[in-house]
């Protein structure tokens, strides 16, 4: 391996990083503070704090690109060994309410946000900080003051939610990947279907483009959004890879994984198109057999090697142009490992 | 990674095997004699003799299969560690007249063989043991005696050389994967393209079939054959993956690395049907800059991390569903690297 790549976490994401760049002659090297995260299986682990100067030393030393797969990781850390994409993006993105001012500032619609007395009863209220999968959120049905360190949204009566990858080169070039749909369970993504069925595939390019633009970003940025119908609204973004683009490792031309690392170092970005329509299926808590999951016919079992753990993410299985029959019965499959 | 598996070998085979196999879990080890084996890139590596007691003992400790990814290592250790595919096979395969005697004996055609007298000249005499990519093959040009340690053979008029990539389960279920019509150059493979075009599959099957019963065999093997139009003659087999069977990674549903792990997992075999016409192109000697390659449109770049050296395999680059100009240029490309 002549490239070297740093990046800051080392769960799932990290691990397919690395093996999207392996094939490319891109070694990874990993700094996270769990001694078992699974990126370690597929390259190099420091384990140590984020913030660690020694870890951050190490990390960067003699990488020719240093990136980050966890948005919660801290800025200045980030920013100390010159991580792409920009940290700036991380800042945004790491406080909600900042967020949500950055999407109005760019004309982006987004659901009525502020107080609980701005926006009405019933409410969303989450933590600015730190919230992921649904972490940190509660339903308020009545008036009520909340903390500087909360937001609180309307609830919008959404039909679907959808999300956009997209990709933004060195030199500016900004490619996107076909909308995926996706349902959660218990605030965590269980299902992403790609492309969603009849996506405003324009307005949500419009979206994520004026936000790559405005941040001069470099890497893959995801868009979560809400589709009312009439109108598409922004929830928020991540800095990076995203669960809802696991789907482009066996259903599109170049994964979102190749696709951040062709970006961050320079390279050319490859063709974002889907092959055929991809069911990517999460699997929580617990995995059903291996057997099992290799006689869906046509599975794409990915395992990231952790320990299983509720609520924990320890795979993911992809179905590529599969008929209803194959599709349900996997989800059946998953979702019974996940409650059992 | 709760499973484990063992290879004798750690070139880009090997590495290969291991990029298939940490997606479902499994994790590789290899036992190469040199330090700089590139699988050792993606998983562990013991450096030492292949016939080394100690280091075959570590390489099987807790394995869950061991396997192999080079025909020439020792049989007597493939056994000492009970390798799947059965050491039978790296046994017959290694002697080329005995290889031939098996494919005889079998009812599968091949080009005339023995000593010169019997095949009469022009002939190609090569070695019976340890040749590979045209290594050890000479054509004589009048009647003389050769080594005990020769084969003579007919030079047969083939149109074509293709070859088939096979994979047998377990419990004897049986898979192919369509013909691939190769192109080397200097003895070495330069080009694949499968599915090939008007291909005897059934006849190509049937060579294969008979082969991986009579052997009890288990994992991928391939065959590489002569089209003459009328008649297919066998070449020789290999008892692993196969170069020619490298398109599979991004042309196939399931590639031959993942089917040859599930195989001597014990799991279920996943499709081989080809998603479109692919067509892979060796990098030999030298790689065009990786901003070239990725320049190529919807080119899939595959680096092995070895060191460049005149003749050495260092990467491939398959391009699915390509037009004839894109496909052109990617040639020109490898093959001006190649030469230069």
């Amino acid at each position: 391996m002549t490239v070297v790549v740093g990046c800051l976490g080392g769960g799932q994401l990290g691990r397919m990083l690395a093996l999207a760049g392996a094939p490319l002659g891109v070694g990874m090297r990993f700094l996270d503070p769990a001694a078992d995260a699974c990126a370690g299986q597929v390259g190099e682990l420091i384990v140590g704090a984020y913030d660690d100067p020694a870890c951050l030393e190490r990390l960067a030393d003699g990488a020719d690109a240093v990136t980050y797969e966890f948005e919660n990781v801290p800025v200045d850390a980030a920013r100390s060994v010159g991580a792409v994409p920009d940290p700036r993006s991380l800042e945004l993105g790491q406080d909600r309410l900042v967020e949500k001012k950055l999407f109005r500032r760019l004309g982006i619609a987004t659901a009525p946000f502020g107080s609980v007395e701005e926006v009405g009863v019933p409410a969303l209220v989450k933590s600015r900080r730190l919230g992921y999968d649904g972490k940190g959120q509660r339903v308020v049905e009545s008036q009520q003051a909340i903390g500087d360190d909360e937001l609180a949204e309307s609830i919008v009566p959404f039909a679907r939610e959808l999300s956009i990858v997209a990709v933004r080169g060195a030199t500016g070039e900004t490619v996107f990947y076909p909308l995926a749909e996706n349902e959660h369970r218990g605030g965590v993504l269980a299902v992403s279907r790609a492309p969603a069925h009849d996506a405003p595939q324009r307005a949500a390019e419009e979206i994520a483009g004026s936000l790559l633009d405005e941040l001069g970003y470099v890497g893959v940025l995801a868009v979560e959004l809400f589709d009312l119908g009439e109108e598409l609204l922004a929830n928020e973004f991540a800095p990076r890879v995203h669960n809802t683009g696991h789907w482009t490792i066996d259903g599109a031309e170049t994964s979102q994984f190749e696709n951040h690392l062709r970006a961050i170092l320079g390279l050319p970005l490859g063709p974002t198109t889907a092959l055929d329509p991809s069911v990517m299926i999460n699997l929580v808590g617990a995995t059903p057999p291996l057997e099992r999951l290799l006689s869906i016919p046509g599975a794409h079992v990915h395992l990231y090697g952790k320990e299983p753990r509720p609520g924990r993410k320890l795979g993911h299985v992809t179905l590529v142009d599969a008929g209803e029959g194959v599709v349900a019965d996997a989800v059946a499959l998953a979702r019974k490992a996940w409650t059992a």
